[in-house]
């Protein structure tokens, strides 16, 4: 049985003391206090005790137990909150919430309040992890904004976007279903919450918008950098075949006039004159200049 | 008359036994009783007298009948519920529901909540068959990128994107209905679904909302890779664009500088000096390797 | 005046018989009858004559005449219903209603239900047209596909994209209004729809919810098939590049020796010997194929 | 002060007279009158009389002085109605309202509705106008198409689609507004709008979003046509390139075979046989041909 | 303690006078009475001492503190409204509330009205900011078309279409909240702003869905902008390699002919005619002629 963080009583917004799991559901029974249990990757058999101290319904712990792993783990969290209890089970690699723990004991005054602010503590700390990482992704669109209109490029700026999109996604994935529960818990008649703890909700529940907002609009951004990233390439892919083009035609025009006097006709006058080969040569130079002049004036080299 | 893979009555969550299906609409009479038909692409000659002995709403059995047929078959099933009767009508290659009759049998105390119930462990049950699928789709996508970003740029890659696309967006008009039945399961006055087993169809709701979301990450995932193969590619063309104007500028040189000294002027001073072949020959390879070393050093190369 | 179908009294689910235009006014009157009228490409003189025997409203005939013309004509259909008629206009290509006709007196049953029943009729009958036409499309998609990854890229790959998404936007178009309707049917107080005749409609319902759907499904897929045939347009221009690359080097190398010995130096001693012909053939021949075989397996030839 | 178009008093549906601005207030005292005053592009001291006669919100006025130009100008119009006043602002080049105070004159059983029933007319005139407009946009779109897949690409093709999308999200924005005004007449409680005119809007409203739907399908077909615009000038491109490529080597391979038959080695016997340059001609022909067929063969050229 | 701008008293739509802030919380004992504070980046110090003065809840204050610096800085402004105060707490680059603050002191007659009506003032002011930003921004693109059409393609079109968008979505992240908090305030029973002020809100929020709209559509316009650059870009790019081939080939057919009379056949009947070299020189020329005038006609050069 592994997997217990801390389980605490707490009566009129103080600590009572630890209590172990066997004799939780006897604190349970004592009226003005409530339990509040930390979980972190709890095996079945701490699942099963805690699911039958606090009487869970089998769905929500089922859930709590199957969790899918893929791609980033930003962790994930499941909270079971009753009238006189709190239970968090945390997965992956989020932050502890023993910091939680303490500045909830910290304010005696809104931890009376019971578990629904201790609900909106976890929450908020929660969706407040979500900012310094979405600073992030700022940082590094940034990064390849510079990549893109400043440096040469290349394939990892593509995959880079790429990458930083699957990132933003999974992000957005993240926060979906906290404002999904923000959303019922400041609007429904949820009868644990009581109405003056509604407008902390609210709070989260206006940070989660603010986040899913800077996505979107990081979304959004990254598409277009992708489409300019591909203009630019474009861009690029035609300077180079104008320059390409350019040296083509500089080399070409006296491989031709060389290979006209190259030919081996009897009567070539040409071949004759004293100043015959210095005139070609000067004739050669000066086509070469003179297409040099031109394309560099085109913009073409 | 084919189809019929089972017909069970129950009573107070047991099972009573199997009833022939003339019996049927006797069985329904008797109060606290329901029966579970279960059919497998039944003929029609089956179907009628299913609707008969459950006396089915026209459309409903309609419906039940035609069904579409195209790209990748996850199956389609179609289910009748009334206050003592359920029953279900599977299409097509999705799993059996033998799995589903044995848990439910399996747990007298939730078999008890009656029809309701085995409509729940029936929408459970095709809900959770679309998790391994995505699961695989992700594997796909995961691969499709390795491709994308690792290796040579093929054909296959763009068309297993799209077909990867059209997978999804299969997949995406079979949880619709799911979701738009469980919404309404979940919310409106559905007379037969008691409150207390509203909370587990919420939970399916749940899972189709996910799987929905799971579906659009992946959905964008694949339109962003479909995109960077683009402009991969087009990075791609311009790494070949330039090594041909480097070559091609490589050779162009000598070819060029041997054109001017094959010409046939009498006068060409250079062409008697002793060591006016080897000077040649010096010059061209130095201009050559003048040119790679610079093309080198721009990448061109 | 021109544009008469057919005009026929019903009373009690059963046909009375044929009914003059000029008379309707006055079955009206009779109690539990009603007139279905059906019209195709009425005049303007028949119209105001049905306009006064059925008393319509003035803006409701007036968009019934005015219709617009454009691309594929899927037929339009305007249908004014009351407690005791129903009248239908039938514009451009659609089928005619002379089955529907036909059908709803097959079933004295459901035609008892009055003039809703048959505006179910008449709209699950258009409904239904578009099933078909979508199959149609699913099937020209299919042969796009093989046309984009498996054929050879043609101008008309693109054209065919384009058209069949215009095509489907016109369904789509089509489709629009009747889930509104429907939509208006199922839910509002529709005083002339009986309760019991609200399933019928939530039937018609699904199925333009699901033609939605599809032409959604194809709508993306077609925009999906474009990109995916750009980037099968660019990767075929990379690997005609690659081999005008390859070619070129090949044919570019000999070229360039044969222009080395063809220079008119005096002391070249190669020229002298006597197997300098063969052995600058063999060299050429040698670069010429080492060149084809490094291209070959570099998969640029 | 300038601006006044006409300034009209009507009781009954009838057609009262003139009245001048000064005695608007007068004329608004007496009951079962209502006054419609038309303006086109008033100064402010016009709209500062107007206003106070009629009692204006401040607001109201202010947002009819300052109106944004821009772009195309499909005209702008503020109406402000009351229980017994329509007053029209109208600015820029949309069409007069004459005729629609001529057309409700025309109908007395109509304009005896009121203020309701002129605000309707005025909206009706103004979205009937958007339809031709539209009609055009298809026009324009049909044109494009046929340049796009039938004739050469030229920049304008680009140009022309861009053109017609940002004329068309003029459009929307100008539409955008009056769904919005039909919604809320058609719903809310807005005393104004007796309940039997409310069909009226019910119809503007219909109307309207007819207009936005047409708006929106061409608006994709736009982006479509984009895309595939761009799609067949890369298909354009490839076909150049193969052109270019197919020539290329029809013509390097000749000069390939004439460059070493221009060598100067001492021992070489095809330079000496009688048919040497004949035969060299027959290869060289030979081979430019067999080039020719197999470039013809595989679409190169 | 710093930030403090200005803080008055008024009563009966009068200014009173100045309050020290340490007297602020008497002042709103007396009733008839309200304060409005401006601060502008007030340190914690002055923010705590407002917060007490006021009673201020702890999660408002929160969020007026830690705001998010990024991009362009439009400003930021939190305002705190209670039956009688106002507070503003202005960020950033935005202009100062001053002015607002002279303005509703000139108008006693709305000044009456409370707090309520200096929030509008307020937010009036903050939205009108918009509209010339929004302008500018139509400007940028008007530029940026031109740019795109009528000039030369250059890297930093890209780039400039790129970051117009990127400070389109930065207005719209700002306006987006604006938006919500009218919404709320016209519909909701926001029991501060009475019923009579509601209209001055369904103002301001009109203003910021019509910015919203401007922004959407340059927003799609730029987009759409993107996708013609690219494809003008590749127009660009065909034309080139057109000229390329063009001129490749107008050089590469005189090289050919030149090369076969540089052949060393002993037997070349054409070499020993007098006026082979005037012969060839105008085919040669002939040829190249011809190609020119092929090239030129089919639009290559």
């Amino acid at each position: 049985m592994k997997g217990l963080v801390n389980s605490v009583a707490y009566a009129d917004g103080l600590r009572i003391g630890e209590v172990a799991i066997p004799d939780i559901s006897e604190v349970l029974k004592q009226p003005g206090r409530f339990v509040w249990v930390g979980l972190h990757e709890p095996d079945d058999e701490m699942l099963a005790e805690i699911q039958q101290e606090f009487s869970l319904h089998d769905l929500a712990v089922e859930d709590a137990v199957d969790r899918s792993t893929g791609g980033i783990d930003y962790g994930e969290t499941h909270v079971f909150v009753g009238s006189n209890y709190v239970v968090s089970v945390r997965h992956g690699g989020s932050l502890p919430y023993v910091e939680v723990r303490s500045r909830c004991e910290a304010s005696p005054d809104l931890l009376v309040k019971g578990p629904g602010f201790v609900l909106y503590a976890l929450m908020d700390f929660i969706v407040d992890q979500y900012f310094p990482l979405v600073d992030t992704f700022e940082d590094k669109l940034a990064a390849l904004e510079d990549n893109i209109f400043r440096q040469t490029l290349t394939r990892e700026t593509t995959e880079r976007i790429y990458q930083l999109k699957r990132d933003l996604l999974e992000v957005k994935r993240g926060v979906a279903p906290l404002v999904d529960i923000c959303n019922r818990l400041v609007r429904a008649d949820v009868a644990l919450i009581p109405d003056d703890a509604r407008v902390y909700f609210r709070d989260v529940y206006d940070h989660t918008i603010r986040i899913n907002e800077m996505v979107d609009t990081l979304r959004e951004l990254l598409t277009t950098a992708l489409e300019a990233n591909l203009s630019l390439i474009s861009v690029s892919q035609n300077d180079a075949m104008k320059r390409l083009a350019g040296w083509a035609a500089i080399i070409a025009v006296p491989t031709m006039i060389a290979g006209i006097y190259g030919m081996n006709f009897k009567f070539m006058p040409e071949l004759d004159w004293p100043f015959g080969y210095p005139l070609t040569m000067t004739v050669m130079v000066g086509a070469c200049a003179f297409l040099y002049y031109k394309f560099k004036r085109s913009g073409w080299l």
